[in-house]
């Protein structure tokens, strides 16, 4: 096999790793979510298992990327490509630990009776979920297109976590023995608001990747699509 | 001047920018929480203005770590020293980040009058202005001894803002009123100890990158001093 063709192997290699984690971080998501919606706390069983996976090929991802660097020398898009790839793990392996910390949360939630019926942190935890899966689509697909898409979702999920916290004010109001459930659960939403917030780390990198342009700071939200011209 | 030494310049210049992103960093954790301390808003102006500097110290230094990587093909500890600081000014503006979020919480809290004379939060900020700046030091002066301090910080850290939220939770309970402050004033904990979290993430990099091994993620917390035989 020629140099090219055992780089290009390599780099495909490192895009597989990451979807791998990108799949896992999706499936956590959805286990510790349903764990809290069904009250049964066996549905997220393997999370810690899955967390484990995630920080092992972060590091898997890293040494490879330096290795890539090391030995093959890459200029323009395929450096950009590999550096990239050192930062989107890093996004992918926190999203973990935000997972870990919203079964922590739902631990506390199933010791009591269910506060309120969940809807709007099941949309959350579905939309964050679109947006990890879509950065990486993006970033597979070098479509900055479908990572504007991701950045845009974003402003959703940071209305629900709004409403959310809005709605459990009134509860913890109402009756003092809801304060601590209320909390666990607007500290769930913020988890998941972080978890948006990797995505969208993702979605931006993406950008800056496939336009070589940095739209990591807009001055303000509304001249994010103008300024991309997409 | 020849290639070396052009090129220790251009490290040299790396390592001054993120000096410079650590110590704005610094500065607006200050100004944020004098800001809620004295109850004067004035004394936070300048950190919207700080943070689209970190902004903007982030992109530069992603770009000078992009150059340098493609026209000096580094290896060895340059090249992990290069990937480092494109991690570590992720890092870094993430802190800026957060600093404006508390800056929004101080502004809500000082509408109303003090909840309570706050000790926590700005011991909070004490030790997470000083993890961010010696994990920076350990950086420039590769000492993964000084990064190990930071990581033991972090459970400080972690030990006041569950103290802050047990004592909020209190005050909620006994005073619907005092329910909205007291939810503002967990979620700045909540922001100094992501920023304390951060400050960490630099260490483990610093110990990674001087030790060429992944204390990232260790089995359990206990584990980690033993772990790096310091």
């Amino acid at each position: 096999m020629d140099k090219q063709r055992q780089f290009d192997r390599e780099l495909d290699e490192l895009k597989k790793k990451l979807i791998h984690m990108a799949a896992l971080a999706e499936t956590m998501i959805d286990k510790a979510i349903s764990e809290l919606v069904s009250r049964d706390e066996s549905v997220a069983d393997k999370v810690p298992v899955y967390e484990e996976e995630l920080n092992r090929l972060q590091i898997e991802i890293d040494e490879a990327a330096l290795t890539l660097l090391a030995t093959r020398q890459p200029v323009a898009t395929d450096l950009r490509f590999i550096v990239a790839a050192t930062k989107i793990n890093s996004e992918l392996e926190r999203i973990g630990d935000l997972v870990m910390n919203i079964t922590e949360n739902a631990h506390v939630l199933l010791q009591q009776p269910p506060l309120k019926p969940l809807i709007d942190i099941p949309r959350m935890a579905d939309l964050a979920r679109k947006m990890v899966r879509e950065s990486l689509d993006s970033f597979v697909g070098e479509d900055p297109l479908l990572a504007q898409t991701v950045i845009m979702t974003d402003d959703q999920v940071d209305g629900l976590k709004e409403q959310v916290l809005r709605e459990l004010l009134t509860y913890m109001m109402a009756d003092p023995r809801s304060i601590e459930r209320a909390i666990a659960l607007i500290f769930i939403s913020r988890h998941l608001e972080r978890i948006a917030d990797h995505a969208t780390n993702i979605a931006e990198d993406v950008i800056y990747l496939t336009q070589g342009r940095d739209v990591r700071h807009p001055r303000t939200p509304k001249e994010r699509p103008a300024d991309l011209d997409v």
